[in-house]
């Protein structure tokens, strides 16, 4: 623990580089959310987008996790559908349905509702709030790392045509399949925004990006190259050529979609909590960093189980170069905090050597 | 297609004991439902639970795909609650929201509210519907083959405890991991019951019988083991002692689960649409027939996507002997039934030699 560093790169980004650390990493999606009471007393005050604006508040929701427990890296507090909003989408968050985009893009001509997009000037917002997050991390080895993200374009397109989430994705595959060159032009057009986006934030602060390609396991795997995988892999490739910072890959239910995921050349890859260690060893070479993959519902759990099932992956995954713990999926709402504390305190305690 | 026959056994029974056929047997799941407008026509008189029970219409909506399309597999008309229903849940189907449970199953004590169940005195008209059907399907090799089923223990389970379909199954995690006993309790009732309930339908005139485990695909491998496989499996095994018919397992969203799927040595593994020919070459022994897996939302798409997609798999899987087209997933409620025409024109046009 007290061993000296080489460097004052934060352990998080050193493990993203492969290189070996002496202890396991973490931090978890959506870690600054509605399980904290910290996080609900100011979202009491505030809707959902109020919040993602506002600088100080979304500042200080970001470093709430970090404040009580300690973790390796703080992803900023917002929202995948932010550039889609700044952009010019009407959207607002409903408490039991997520987010409702009230004029849906139908057809090529609703794309003129995407405006062109210079986050410097539609969502300086984000930018700040990396600023003011980057400021407080301050120096050294032992610090957090910050993390921004965006949506993928897969992910973002359906939010666009279905309105909202959706549980089939109907409307999503009828173009896919029925319109693919109208479903080829917003996708495209979201690549350009997205690119837009994560070049702000890594020149805001960032030190490394995750994508969210939530609900792009809907697709088999040839449907996902086609209309997803191939736009994710050009962002990556765009970013790669202006930024050193490592690219985190995460494709929601994906257990079937690792192979085309590492085409994509991510330098991570984030596991959905279906994916077995042996399967992903199996798929995805060593010189790519994995983080995952505890799924987030064990914290519902007894303590005894969520101690169990976190040192099951700790061991399987644990003395690979370049792993990082993290959840399968973004933390559920009404996990109880001593479960998280739980789970925290079986990564800290488990030595990869 | 006319060469005489050995014997007179359905093709599909013949594809399902992994004989060479001179062409692809095809049936596919939720084949009588609301994207016939012959369907809604009888439906629109009774509920979805009445139709259940009413042995004429329940025979009569079985049937219609049949007479429309000329299917080789009829799968009698119902719903996986129907058992439940029978032995004492109090459940009906509300239009957008699906089945719904009013009294979920909460703690061991509330199982008694499962009374023993004998199909035979519970739920008559089950058997009448099958040995109608069977009546009507004539005799022949090139005739259709009745197809019972039921759901899996998980599946239903999870609706005893979330009172109906769920996004993210929060309760049936929390039961799973916080109460893993009141959980295994529950999961061996309904391995009794499933058992009494297929065996039923066997000696009812079904011919073969599929297990629908719709929900399974939100456990980890050794998840699903713990608190699936091992039940699905035991039926597989109580049946096979009992009756020399086929059992097909159908598991959705399992593309991570097809080893544990494997080793319940199924006779007829069905697959979701996520799967590839290649993993689930890799994946499944050939002494298991295979069944699937065009994505249903493909016949959302154009004519010529629908006739492209399904030729894809034909051409991946055709040749294998023990191969049964379906879908990968039950057909949705708005798909055009021209584009069911489409995919059965090709699949009646390949030729496996």
């Amino acid at each position: 623990m007290n061993s000296p560093r080489k460097n004052d790169i934060p352990i998080l980004l050193r493990a993203y580089a492969r290189e070996v650390t002496d202890r396991v990493p973490v931090w978890y999606m959506r870690q600054a959310g509605r399980y904290l009471p910290e996080y609900n007393e100011i979202r009491s005050d505030l809707s959902f987008m109020e919040l993602v604006q506002n600088v100080d508040q979304a500042t200080a929701v970001s470093l709430q996790p970090l404040r009580r427990f300690g973790l390796d890296g703080v992803i900023f507090f917002s929202d995948i559908l932010t550039p889609l909003h700044a952009a010019g989408i009407d959207l607002h968050f409903e408490e039991k349905r997520g987010p409702v985009i009230t004029t849906i893009v139908e057809k090529a001509s609703d794309l003129d509702r995407l405006r062109d997009f210079l986050p410097d000037r539609d969502c300086p917002y984000v930018g700040e709030i990396q600023k003011r997050i980057r400021q407080t991390l301050g120096t050294g080895s032992e610090r957090a790392a910050l993390l921004g993200f965006a949506g993928a374009p897969f992910t973002l397109a359906s939010y666009l045509w279905e309105g909202g989430t959706s549980r089939r994705f109907e409307r999503t595959k009828q173009i896919l399949f029925g319109e693919p060159d109208f479903a080829h032009a917003v996708l495209e057009r979201l690549v350009e925004i997205t690119v837009a986006y994560l070049d702000f934030q890594l020149r805001s602060g960032a030190e490394a990006v995750q994508i969210f390609d939530s609900w792009a396991g809907i697709l088999r795997p040839e449907h996902y190259e086609e209309f997803a995988g191939r736009y994710t892999g050009q962002i990556i490739e765009q970013l790669r050529r202006r930024h050193p910072n490592p690219v985190i890959l995460f494709v929601g239910n994906s257990a079937h979609l690792l192979g085309e995921m590492v085409a994509q050349s991510p330098q991570v890859i984030s596991l959905d909590w279906r994916v077995t260690p042996t399967e992903a060893a199996r798929m995805i070479p060593t010189q790519i960093a994995i983080q995952g993959n505890l799924d987030p519902l064990v914290l519902y759990g007894a303590p005894e189980r969520v101690t169990r099932e976190t040192l099951r992956i700790l061991e399987a995954w644990g003395k690979r170069p370049g792993y990082v713990f993290n959840l399968g999926h973004g933390i559920h709402p009404s996990t109880p905090i001593e479960n998280v504390t739980a789970m925290l305190e079986a990564v800290r305690a488990f030595r990869p050597s």
